[in-house]
């Protein structure tokens, strides 16, 4: 299965994604994903030093910024 | 809704937008936005630490250097 | 209008655009900017701390490199 | 070979993965790859000084932020 | 004329280029350039602190790292 | 002669390749190369204040994360 679609398999579930800049965490459920890895996440929350420290609700993530997309569990 | 898809639906609505480089981030309307998720927003204002510490007014704003966007209140 | 449309009807005035990089922000008149959002800038200045500090003359810039543009007055 | 064949012929192999970011390495078996070399890797685990030091199981990388890929042994 | 004519026009002159990464400037005489204003200069120089630090030759520079291009004299 | 095709031209020769991050410079045989500037490399030296320092043996490089690439001697 081709990354971009190993991604859109995930939809529903809760992901991790590392975004670009100062280890810039996020979790939320993947509630959609196109052909760039541009993502909209719901029930965000950020991610320091492990744990959810805030949150950020609906939130829609520029794919070319991601580092690294974990499902989560 | 695809996430791009997703952007547009915020059109007219309060957004935050946070760029790469140094924790810099952005509120103002969204006036428009195309598939790239270049953005045009109007009543800019810099957030810093939480507030409102600069009016910017209209901004375009370049898709690839977007981090993240989420809507407001 | 579309963001790069927006950008498009800039030309001929006074933008100030920032730029990748630490704190990078030039001011000058558009001469001319393409669906990439390159542009050439003419007259241009780098600007420290608010204040005009070094005359660049004509310039081009990389588009994928533009963070913001705001017109100027 | 082109580049992005060379990569595909990986696939199946143990593969170390250097992304953007402060010397972010990673190690793990290469699932699938596309033409933009976005990767899924299985059995990763995070490099640090030479040694792996956290498991992130299945993970998808942003072929943009790759900066060097290299076969493992 | 749009941007990336302007550096078409200005093959066989020498231009001074700042690229991504810690005020990397480059000055040299541009041989050729394409549409993704990759470019290729010869008697190439670094720049450090506005005098020519280092001889490079022939060198290729990867057009979305230009930060800025501009004639030189 | 344009920027990708003086690339080609390198084929087979050894380039030193800088690189996005913290002064990242590599030196190998240029294996391959295709339109992006992607590079596939063999007996590939991570380069330390101006000497090899350590083997990489095979490696790729993703082409828009190169900064500058040289011919070497």
């Amino acid at each position: 299965m081709f990354p971009t679609k190993k991604v859109q398999s995930l939809i529903g579930s809760v992901v991790q994604v590392e975004m670009k800049g100062d280890k810039h965490i996020l979790e939320g459920k993947l509630e959609s994903a196109d052909e760039y890895m541009n993502l909209h996440l719901v029930e965000t929350y950020e991610i320091a030093d492990g744990v959810k420290s805030r949150s950020l609700g609906s939130v829609i993530l520029r794919g070319n910024n991601i580092i690294m997309l974990c499902p989560v569990g």
